[in-house]
């Protein structure tokens, strides 16, 4: 367990982290709601702030007083048993406060933590130090989304901002020929044994029935995936589930978001501006719906999470990584790939979340805490699907093997991809 | 293997039971859709022969020549491999054809059937074998479709009609003395071992690893709902999934469909006219949503379909059949209730489908076929969660302990409730 | 003023003008709403009859007592001072009372009505003679909203059924060579002189401005309309007026309603079935939008309300009268052209409805009623423009030239045409 | 006609007062839209520069080179002329160009604009003298659009952020007892005579019958409006239009506005922030289904346009002006109140536009240009009700006794109230 000193250097490396990732927008990107999924870079910065103090300062402080009653309602998120909130589309309609003010809020709850962190009794010490250290895990997840939310936002703008600039050295490496891996089945333990920060929703560890099966050496990339729309996956319906299907139809869906035809060459939007398809990368910011119809259509399927976790577990150390957020790069540039190296899972962590067949269950065993808390994860557990394995936009040590990340199947706008597997 | 004589058995009784189920029916009874998911009577009537006419007759009748080109597209529900069809919602919009002349065209293609059946060639006879029975199996889902339709028509009248006349005798017993009864896990096969009909999507049996558990005597009934909301369940956050409260206050739900307040009297719809509720029937038309808050609040949960499945193969032949289809009363009156026997799963079929915590995904090893028929089950793996068990509206042959049956989260329309399972 | 035999005339040859329009309609068809605007035929039927029996029966009828308490609510449209009454777009959902139950309902409250009118002391019987022949106009109304509502249902059905068999010789004939005939202008009176029934809108008969101005001898025929769709009519959006060009684009409205192309045919549906276009018929069922894009790229401009009453005014008996109801044809066959009389306003009164560019707004003193019948046409006055000279589905009793018809200016389904005119 | 200095003199000072209203806000307030209506202040800021760029310099300036082309698409209103643009509701999602940017584009426009109107020859010098002066009158509408919008912003922002101070003295005086002043009907010449800057759309002058009417001394107060809420106005069916019945409870409505009830006080958005009610104030912020409900409660009616305009010009410079833009609070603070003189037309101008019961449809004889300007006026002639008089929003020198203002009868964002007219 982490001690005093330990978790003050998490918090404030995580605080700083955030306020990094700020550091090139201008004002008026911190308050844009391009769609309801998105929210404001604000928005972001001041939540992770509300975190800590609605849920530690508020009750661990001693002569608790908030920054601004305000607040409280601003910018709680989804906690019905914190109370009223604004309506998550409206997020974007706040100009103020403003970004300094917000800032000013942030770097009073910063250091109102740190003064507890530092000074409160043993008494309290250890709730104190767990909720902080969820609190950490609760912004580096805020991190990730912070970085797909403004590049939503920024897609928007016909010129094409950028957030960093990238340097020549970062385009992908060819992939591996493809290598379907085989592993073998049986009585698996899954999810986490605990040592270190997990969510509940790992819990509790427990056996499955895994049956032999395959895994692909990489994720699919946009070479693999341009194969697909030029044999016309998008508009054959027998590739499709009937929700998806209807789904492509709608929308009149043709390729993966942020994609766009000009003239003979398939253009793509990244934090660093607008940029022509690199076939090396895996492919990103598709649905669950694409993923498994790219899937049928190559003969193959999604694995189930505990194939996945399997294979890492198999494969161990093995496991290649891939971008990560901590490269500053926040695109999936596959840097993992070792074209020779053919019997490694690549990328298996970073570059793109992957999404398996599973949907977002409880673990047998697993109780909802009935506290405010309880809301983080179990009230979720319904119509949404598990991907895996962290992308490009998740930090280095947020990520684990037991990790299960969780989106609706039509929704695109994290850094999500796909791996093949099948039975063996 | 049925031989000809049992296929044309088989067949002859499935048709005229459909035909049976209109009896009652006035003609501006048949055409009314009051919802996207309900369809017409005239449309089932229709589609279920447009399925023996498109999937057998269209390939194995010598000199095919169709009824009537139109019905191609007018009775067609979701096969994209059978070309256009009409919008779901749209389905209430055609007065004509007549149900006389829909009567007619299902005669034809009933006398157009027996005379395949019985003059069909041995190199044909075993696949039109197989789709014929396949075609019962369908018609079957369609008259308990057809069932649960005509109830949400009906109810639409402030005039109430019956479908049938509930004779007296046929009230709900007070079910056993609640008991949850525990069943010991350990690797267990589930899906359709052969031998009789099933469906693609219970295949390929298969080993699942069942903790020890628990599974209540009997369905929840209106008593214990009452109890529910009396306790304000319904405005309880803590109590529902995410997407559950979202859907709970955007409808303003406070009572299962069909449930109205008269006075101090909670009424409700059957199918043979609105009638107070009755304490000792199980509780019905309820979404999984509504099944979930209600376990979460007794401090239970919702059984996977795998747990449901290794209770019913303990109990085996123990396992009581509650009001089914045969019945022809159309409504759970848990007949399977015995008061006294407190250790045997009643109504474990019949009387009302059971919400399962498990969503609807394939089996390892599942293919969806590559025709027509593939999209019958696969392309519906989806967003659904499973129900077991059958219900009042299930004709009895029709139902299996392996049986999965699915629906969207939100869906009440159909005779739904819920068993608690609790870990052991 | 009409004495107690012409009231019961006119009521009796009213009803029954009403169950003739049945005649050839299957049980089916009366029961279908394809869109809010449209009310299945039952409910015309029932709504009609309510009208006698909630405005009239219901107060001066000794010992009232309703037919049944529910027809209430059911069959009320839009009078709040009448109480609750079924949402406007679920008139379709309801199955029952059957057709042969309104039709005894229809029954009962002719002969009640009957009975009264007869034996109704002196005192009341001026305001039961004025609300008798005003539920008479009132169902006038409703004869011809049944006429558009039921060829909305039938074009659902791709069997196309018809209401009527049209005899052959009742092909529209050609229309004069086009004429822009002038008229003086002045001061005018306008609205209605009393002596005859009129609507509460038409009053007070006023003086209007009007400048000189010319109007053509004929409504705008398919030859004309097709000439604009051949010229791009409906993708220049220099013609349309900016509700309109959103109402184009966001339907995708390429031509009339009821017009499909057919390989190099524009075919249209009719109450006798599917036809192909007759070129020398008026053009039926467009929006306001769509009269006034027309009248911009003709270069031209449509009348107001008090230039088309004037013109009816100065050419009196010279007006020639089209198709109406009364000729059982249902289709503006332009019957009044006379091909070598081009200095007459043919088919100034029926084929169709003449949009016109005067808003639906109270005239000068106008002053809405407090009871009930004040709610039948004051409350409509916003959001709608004026249309003049009846159509081919209005009775020939029911039209007179100070007439106002109301819609919204994007519907389509009524029998709507235009007829230009411009400055002098 | 204005000369060239006093031409660069209109233009510089117009140009100038849309960047005095952006001196309080924060970069955060420029971006955001709250409704489609609204536009953030930065649209309003660049596409009041576009127009000058669009329209005149792309013509008229030798060499044209765009500031930046993506400008064209971003900045666009609505006309389709000039091509594509940007979806309106989409207008607050574009971060970029950031406010700096676009200030700078601003003041290239406005240097470039400087340069040609000093300089352009004899030739064009009309034509680009007319334009210049449009777009004047142009942006001037815009400063009005910026303050309704801005204050549509502010109020979604829980902090209820000010954009200017509100000096105590403001305060609005008591209204003269009211009075419904007598005006003589006759032939009345209406719309603009020539001299000065006018719209298309009040033209051509023309005469129009008005029968004797009244019209009252001053807008409705807040102290009436709180009359009609205590009285039931808002939940009583009889005083409204049907479409705004619909309106009031599709929406919930119970107030104008911006009102919001705490504890026992009306509280309202202002721009100097959230304050009591004023009772002496004009109501604001009601949509015309709520004037015309007021006026039938109050037993009275809107005053049709030429009736206003009547008024207008008998009491000549009696009219009295209330709070203008010039006088910089941005709220009906009714300083033309004069609560000794009875006679006299308080406020016509300022304060509040008034509601007018016509239609917003063309003059006799109007004709809408064929070019881009010609989309300025004419094509909105559909749908939307007259307002009279300007506000407290509207630069003095913009408003005049002919101008035509127009909007949707739902819309309230506007300062928009009512003055209350009667039959004489």
């Amino acid at each position: 367990m982490l001690d005093r000193s330990a978790v003050i250097r998490l918090f404030t490396t995580v605080r700083q982290r955030s306020e990094t990732l700020c550091e090139t927008l201008q004002p008026e990107d911190f308050v844009i709601q391009t769609m309801e999924d998105v929210s404001p870079a604000k928005w972001h910065i001041a939540h992770t702030s509300w975190f800590f103090e609605q849920v530690i300062l508020h009750t661990y402080e001693s002569n608790f007083a908030p920054v601004n009653e305000t607040y409280f309602w601003l910018f709680n998120s989804y906690y019905e048993s914190f109370g009223g909130r604004i309506v998550r589309s409206d997020r974007g309609t706040i100009s103020r406060p403003t970004i300094p003010e917000v800032m000013s809020y942030r770097t009073a709850v910063t250091e109102r933590m740190l003064k507890l962190l530092e000074s409160c009794d043993d008494a309290s010490w250890e709730t104190v130090r767990n909720l902080t250290i969820l609190g950490c895990h609760h912004e580096e997840q805020h991190q990730e989304l912070f970085l797909t939310d403004i590049k939503h936002v920024f897609a928007a703008s016909p010129l094409y901002p950028a957030l960093v600039i990238r340097n020549s050295t970062t385009a992908a490496t060819s992939p591996p020929a493809t290598k379907m891996i085989s592993f073998s089945g049986g009585t698996k333990s899954v999810g986490h044994e605990g040592g270190g920060f997990s969510w509940d929703n790992e819990h509790p560890r427990h056996d499955q029935l895994v049956a032999d099966f395959k895994l692909a050496n990489h994720p699919v990339t946009n070479r693999e995936w341009l194969a697909f729309i030029d044999d016309g996956g998008y508009s054959d319906h027998r590739y499709w589930l009937s929700d998806g299907w209807a789904w492509v139809q709608e929308n009149q869906i043709i390729a993966p978001l942020y994609w766009h035809r000009e003239d003979d060459q398939w253009m793509t939007m990244t934090l660093s501006g607008r940029m022509p398809i690199d076939l090396n990368e895996p492919v990103a910011h598709i649905s669950y719906y694409e993923a498994w119809a790219y899937a049928r259509w190559a003969g193959k399927r999604l694995p189930t999470e505990f194939e996945w976790e399997t294979a890492a577990a198999a494969q161990g150390d093995r496991c290649q990584c891939g971008t990560m957020m901590d490269d500053r790069i926040y695109h999936p540039v596959a840097k993992a790939h070792d074209s020779a190296d053919e019997s490694t899972l690549h990328s298996l962590f970073g570059d793109v979340w992957e999404w398996t067949n599973s949907a977002y269950l409880p673990y047998p065993g697993y109780r909802q805490a009935a506290d405010a808390l309880g809301e983080y994860n179990g009230k979720f557990m319904s119509g949404q699907m598990v991907l895996r394995g962290g992308s490009c936009a998740t930090p280095r040590a947020h990520i684990r093997s037991t990790y299960r990340n969780f989106f609706q199947p039509e929704k695109r706008w994290q850094f999500t991809g796909l791996r093949l597997a099948d039975d063996d």
